[in-house]
């Protein structure tokens, strides 16, 4: 009996008709024979991952395909980036994205501080010995990037950003933008964290080195996209169910962590077009018999969306129709393939255009679509769906769901 | 680059299977060359303005298709027909329409006054002149027809009809239908309006005159349809958008005042099937350089679906599809063409049946759907939307959109 989900999230799939492509989208225009064949042995359609037109996050995608409603449980990126990098987190602590930045004359000359590769470790170290009004962690990341958390549960997440988003400018005072008092408080805070960062890291002996060496100094931390942390059920206490997560980058894992899924690091799965398909493949393999539900994400497709790169998006997209065969190896699996937004090249950027959507396993009503890609799927037995019911939609048919009335 | 929107709505364009039409509808009986033209580039769907089977108004269509929810703004139609002949509302305030009507031996014996065509604003300035418990505004509109306005944001919307709504009938007595105190309060006061507007006109010279020439008085003021003026965030502040209005009737262009569009006039563009469709095109051209979104409302197809006349329908949507090939001048933008509500000749009143849908532009997905019709537009790549996500669906394709999350 077929009674396992695998989730294939394919980042940033959907796209829009291209004119090189003689109209056809970079996922009609791939060749994807394994892609085609599971179409066409499933039910497809097409799925708003939020709502019509909604453009989506790989945060809010993510939560929605887990069925929670961003619009109830998301304030801001802050706390699923924290979450993703292993940060211990509690409901309504407020987090932050932050950068080590250079700061010179008043003015932010670099916000990724020469993406400085070595010695952020010490200079965490620095701030982490600040004294400060409340308890709050700080923690490192790769190369500029790093987060906060203000471990105080009465504080507000809806504060604008000290980071100005452009080199050149003065930092921003950061400030209520819904005026109630929890949120003020933040703001006041993060202000003042911003200034006592410059005096800490000003005259900080890494700096001093890389001054030496003609470096930008990382002498100010920019906080931004402030978020409190929501306080997510878990998938298990929701819906009863084991699962996993394999995702490349940490905004994904951070959200599937919140939502206390098994979060299973793949070697190899970089988030990256050189990450190994093959390994998060195997890695599918090996792990879906301990679990109901594995939520798998492949970021490739959504980066030469991003890059407006359509020859390269079909390069990946073929990758990936490679690799598939290795999933015939799991049997008693509903798999659904869709993804969390559109990336389309056309727009550079993600979309709220709708996401093909396959369905595969023992019991769907198998339709009469036969390849993989926008326009097929929007022909398919499931006709337009919603991505915050996908998920019931497959327990239903793994009959892992249970009923509502008697 | 698209990245303009013209929203063409044809109103009461829905219809239903006609026997004397062989089983098509008005729609699809009619030759309309242009509009199949738009459906065979486009995109293609179905739509239910506000959800399927719920039966809009014109009011609650509009509000849907401009993304505004109608259960969270809508409590009456009074303060749309307000705003549509140029009151200045607030947010709280009460509306009515009201028909100035004939009373006689204590019934309605004509709820039209005779459908009085002069002396109706010397009779208002008498309404205007009158000393009443609070502020209030009241305007005279086309014959029979007025607006009036009580100007306290601590009334509530929530009160039956003075209006018998037949005649031959006594007046009915205003209650609070949800029982609140504040509506309450407002039925107090429409109760004791109607009556001091009987005191106001029945001696009126006005009124003796028309009696004397064998004419019905306009002896009391029946007010009808309280709401209270709903806080709509302005479109621009929503959006972050420039949007201008076209509107033959009053409540379509109350609508949209409240929402804080531009509302254009066009000298001939009349709502009824007068009405000059050439000019509303030039109209389009004219304006849509200055403006992010156009809303069109053509209101012809409505009037012969209440009179149930499939022929006259029909007739009048081959004079829209004549008149469509004077948009071939803009281009740069998204056409989406449907209705707020269908209106069926074999109803004779608005119906919950979905709308034909098509979007043209740019960057769609375009499918195979080959003619504008109810069926042909049901099988199209959009599957089937709601009214209050065609602006997100619309703004995300021009690329007007904000993605919510990171």
């Amino acid at each position: 009996m077929a009674d396992r989900i695998v989730m294939l999230i394919l980042d940033g799939i959907g796209d829009r008709p291209v004119v090189e492509l003689h109209g056809r989208t970079p996922l009609e225009a791939a060749r994807t024979p394994n892609l085609d064949s599971l179409a066409k042995k499933g039910v497809n359609g097409i799925m708003d991952t939020i709502k019509p037109g909604v453009i989506p996050g790989s945060d809010t995608g993510h939560l929605a395909l887990l069925g929670y409603d961003p619009y109830e449980v998301y304030t801001g990126r802050g706390p699923f980036e924290a979450a993703g990098i292993g940060m211990e987190l509690r409901p309504g602590e407020v987090a932050f994205r932050c950068n080590f930045a250079t700061l010179k004359d008043g003015k932010v000359v670099d916000r990724r501080a020469g993406r400085i590769k070595q010695g952020t470790d010490e200079l965490a170290d620095a701030i982490r010995g600040m004294e400060f009004d409340v308890d709050f962690e700080f923690i490192e990341s790769v190369e500029h990037r790093a987060v906060l958390l203000l471990k105080d549960p009465t504080l507000g997440p809806y504060v604008s950003d000290v980071d100005p988003h452009e080199e050149g400018l003065p930092i921003l005072r950061s400030e209520a933008v819904e005026g109630d008092e929890a949120s003020q408080r933040t703001a006041g805070l993060i202000n003042k964290f911003a200034e006592m960062s410059v005096d800490v890291l000003s005259e900080h002996p890494v700096n001093s080195k890389r001054e030496e060496n003609g470096l930008p100094p990382a002498n100010i931390i920019l906080p931004r996209g402030a978020g409190s942390v929501p306080d997510l059920k878990p998938l298990k206490e929701l819906k009863g169910i084991n699962s996993a997560a394999i995702a490349g980058i940490p905004l994904v894992r951070g959200v599937c962590e919140l939502a206390e899924m098994e979060v299973i690091q793949v070697e190899g799965a970089t988030g990256g077009l050189d990450t190994d398909i093959g390994a998060i493949m195997e890695a599918i393999i090996d792990n879906i018999d301990d679990h109901d539900l594995m939520l798998v994400n492949i970021k490739g497709p959504d980066l030469p969306g991003h890059d407006g790169d359509h020859q390269q998006k079909i390069d990946f997209i073929q990758r990936i129709d490679g690799a598939l065969p290795i999933l015939d190896q799991i049997d008693d699996t509903y798999i659904a393939i869709t993804g969390d937004h559109s990336t389309p090249v056309t727009v550079k950027n993600h979309s709220g255009d709708p996401l093909p959507l396959t369905i595969c396993g023992e019991e769907v009503r198998v339709d009469d679509v036969d390849s993989y890609g926008e326009r097929s799927c929007a022909k398919g037995g499931l006709g337009r769906i919603k991505g915050t019911d996908l998920l019931n939609v497959l327990l239903d048919l793994a009959k892992k769901a249970e009923k509502f009335g008697a």
